[in-house]
């Protein structure tokens, strides 16, 4: 499971949710300006922001019914579209996010298949949001599986400590400091909206689509 | 700093404590072997054991006042020793254990540099109880300090859940277990033994010493 939370997976799902088709994850903007002349929508971001002369951002805000019902969505990030390519050789690879929680972990039952959880982080490095939801899926899923590094315990202890009061728990976070400087500080309510999506978000031979 | 406090780091405080001289940290157990003709006491451990031939593996059980009292150690591990030589460039290097904790905080109050906490773990990837050592530096130092990444406020919020009962905390820890199996069980009370010791380990010019 690739897993963006602060913003990318969630997008993703609410782009999905919102009636998308379908939405390719590039690694360069110029990947994505290319395919817009195939009707796709273009999404670029990079630190936080929405790059010139694309039509939308990497804000979960932005993906409306009005503006993508239907619509194919070409999407590159900092984080989270740099994991999913690095990841697309895997068997199944599901879209991660605090939206999709409880239906991730049903279909991750379904699989009974090892797996891992690839925080994004920011730029290379760890990060607290990431690992915190992949502590949140542990706890779905520990009765079914044997965890297998400590990372993953870890994990799951960060989430004990933050579930209580989640976004209290990630003002500490770097990004979401970085989310003042950004003007996107509304976005991190809208991330953390745990359950609100029934949709299974997968990426499958290049396109990420609902189950 | 560097920390490997299972076992690496825990067994140089040791050492120390019990009158050896100082010890050099080498890549290779022939590095190893070479400086024996310098008189040294080679110690060398992969994965957890003792290599054949040499006078001491990793445990710091092995390291008693009778044993290595006035004596030079070179010291070869899996994990704390090529930690050391990675950072050999650093301007002040200290070695971390949970022994040495209060010593080694009221050190870098002293020092007033930017901190790096550089825990081993284990073949590259995160470990539990480095982490947890790195959680309980923080907490010593954190009103001195400014937290720059989520990994240090990671790592402070597993030593919470951890400190009021370390040991059973750590019993899920992957090394942990291993000892099960190296038949180390014993080494991690004593590795855990917070401020028995009140040396400060340096690592300057090849040579770790106390100060």
């Amino acid at each position: 499971m690739i897993i963006d939370v602060l913003r990318a997976t969630t997008t993703i799902s609410t782009a999905l949710d919102n009636g998308a088709n379908h939405i390719v994850p590039v690694e360069k903007p110029e990947d994505c300006t290319r395919l817009k002349a195939n009707n796709y929508v273009c999404a670029a971001e990079r630190n936080g922001i929405k790059l010139d002369g694309f039509d939308f951002g990497n804000s979960p805000q932005e993906f409306t019914k009005d503006s993508i019902g239907g619509k194919n969505i070409a999407l590159t990030t900092t984080n989270g579209t740099r994991a999913m390519i690095a990841a697309s050789s895997a068997r199944n690879i599901l879209v991660g996010s605090f939206l999709n929680l409880n239906a991730l972990s049903l279909k991750i039952k379904d699989l009974d298949a090892d797996l891992i959880l690839f925080c994004a982080g920011w730029k290379n490095k760890f990060n607290l949001e990431d690992t915190v939801f992949a502590g949140a899926v542990i706890e779905q899923l520990k009765s079914n599986f044997e965890i297998a590094d400590d990372s993953s315990f870890a994990a799951l202890d960060l989430w004990l400590s933050a579930k209580a009061n989640l976004a209290d728990y990630l003002q500490k976070a770097n990004h979401v400091q970085r989310f003042k400087t950004l003007d996107a500080e509304s976005d991190l309510d809208v991330c953390l909206k745990i359950d609100s999506s029934a949709i299974v978000p997968v990426f499958r031979d290049g396109k990420i689509f609902s189950l």
